[in-house]
């Protein structure tokens, strides 16, 4: 018999950790996590996520899983490790998911939204979430850019490569949203690389402001070099917002299937 | 001729000041916002404000009014106020008033929000926000209860009370609106006596809880005891939301009087 795997919806304010992946030395959302839960458990735990956000992204909610051999109370559980974590790190929800289940290798798209304030004055009680740039953007070359940007392509000009990585993503949403002076950018694919959402906002900030030519865009994705994109988004507008599974995995977590 | 007239219409999160109103020797908002006037204008600056917020309560849109002789550039003082004073607090306009415009003797009225979180987890991103309760309340209860608050009453039981001061205010607006477990109250009067929201919001939520009997409100109203309501919603949920000023005044400060 395989061992228990448990889910956990986790949301976390990114401002104060070095990114989510557990690093020796300093702070980390999973770092922070895998403690609680063995102060907890009583027994060492290894977790995988959906995404692993840089320092100072923010999450909504993140999906994490583990393997575990007891049988732990699901609602206390929860409990337990808010009282354990401190207020930037929260668990949501707590479940039992179905064998094989792996946060990271069974999620079948990531969302996120990245925010940006254009108005002169910044907002002091959402700094923390909110890039802050103060000016007027074209928003019609922002979302006609975004559209060519939909689509499998290999992202390599909007990635930190890493070395024999494959950066061929596809991207099924870039929906960019403008309500009273905040422009909301809503990015959604099966899988990101590395800085991609960061550097596609800003891309789209660079064209929204006349900076770079919003006809070029396919050329700069055709190009797959790094340095056709001049501008990263500061990673604080950033949240990763949900994260989507199968329905077939999810029905194994207890989620009834509506197969009609 | 009388002195200019300067409207500064301002935001701040209130979690790291003691409060809007200047004290010796802590950092309160008055104090911070007094000092980057003086620095700029180069003279003495004594500010009126609309709602002389408590400690930990934050503005979205506070007014603020100062006379000074000279001729500043207004936009260039909001640059310069904001670059000046940190990002907890933000100038969003700067405007000429009318003569005899003054930020707390002509407002005609205050909104406030109060933001409560009923889910069993807490939000770490909007923490600083939100007062998480973290337990299912009786809608219906605290709706009902507040519509019998709204009106021209005595507010003695939901006030700190200054000596030798009445506490009858004209409350305009109770609204309860529930969404995914959040609860936002929605408090509107033509002014406030010292933790009147506060007070009021944590009498609906023993309302909402089951601890205080909704069908006595009446009843305690007319009491005018302070000591009938147990509690007081803490500070971090509170935010001054906006301030209403006569037509008349606000014609004076370059916005067409639209009378008809």
């Amino acid at each position: 018999m395989s061992v228990p795997v448990y889910r956990l919806d986790i949301a976390y304010d990114g401002s104060g950790f070095k990114g989510y992946a557990r690093q020796d030395g300093v702070r980390t959302v999973q770092g922070e996590l895998e403690g609680a839960l063995e102060t907890y458990l009583g027994g060492p735990v290894t977790t995988a996520v959906a995404g692993r956000t840089d320092a100072g992204v923010h999450a909504r909610r993140q999906v994490v899983s583990f393997e575990f051999g007891g049988e732990p109370d699901l609602e206390r559980l929860a409990k337990a490790i808010n009282g354990i974590i401190g207020p930037e790190v929260s668990v949501l929800e707590v479940s039992r998911a179905g064998d094989g289940f792996n946060a990271r290798h069974s999620a079948v798209w990531r969302r996120y939204r990245y925010r940006m304030d254009m108005r002169p004055s910044p907002d002091p009680l959402c700094r923390h979430l909110v890039w802050h740039v103060g000016r007027a953007l074209d928003m019609g070359s922002m979302v006609s850019t975004g559209e060519v940007l939909v689509g499998e392509h290999d992202f390599t000009s909007f990635c930190r490569t890493v070395e024999g990585r494959s950066n061929v993503r596809r991207l099924t949403e870039l929906t960019v949203d403008e309500s009273e002076g905040r422009v909301d950018f809503w990015v959604q694919a099966n899988a990101f690389c590395h800085q991609m959402v960061r550097s596609i906002v800003g891309y789209l900030y660079d064209v929204g402001r006349g900076f770079s030519d919003p006809a070029r865009v396919a050329e700069v994705i055709a190009s797959r070099d790094r340095s056709m994109v001049a501008t990263v988004a500061p990673a604080h507008g950033l949240t990763l917002w949900e994260v989507g599974y199968d329905v077939s995995v999810r029905s194994k977590a207890g989620i009834p299937d509506l197969g009609h």
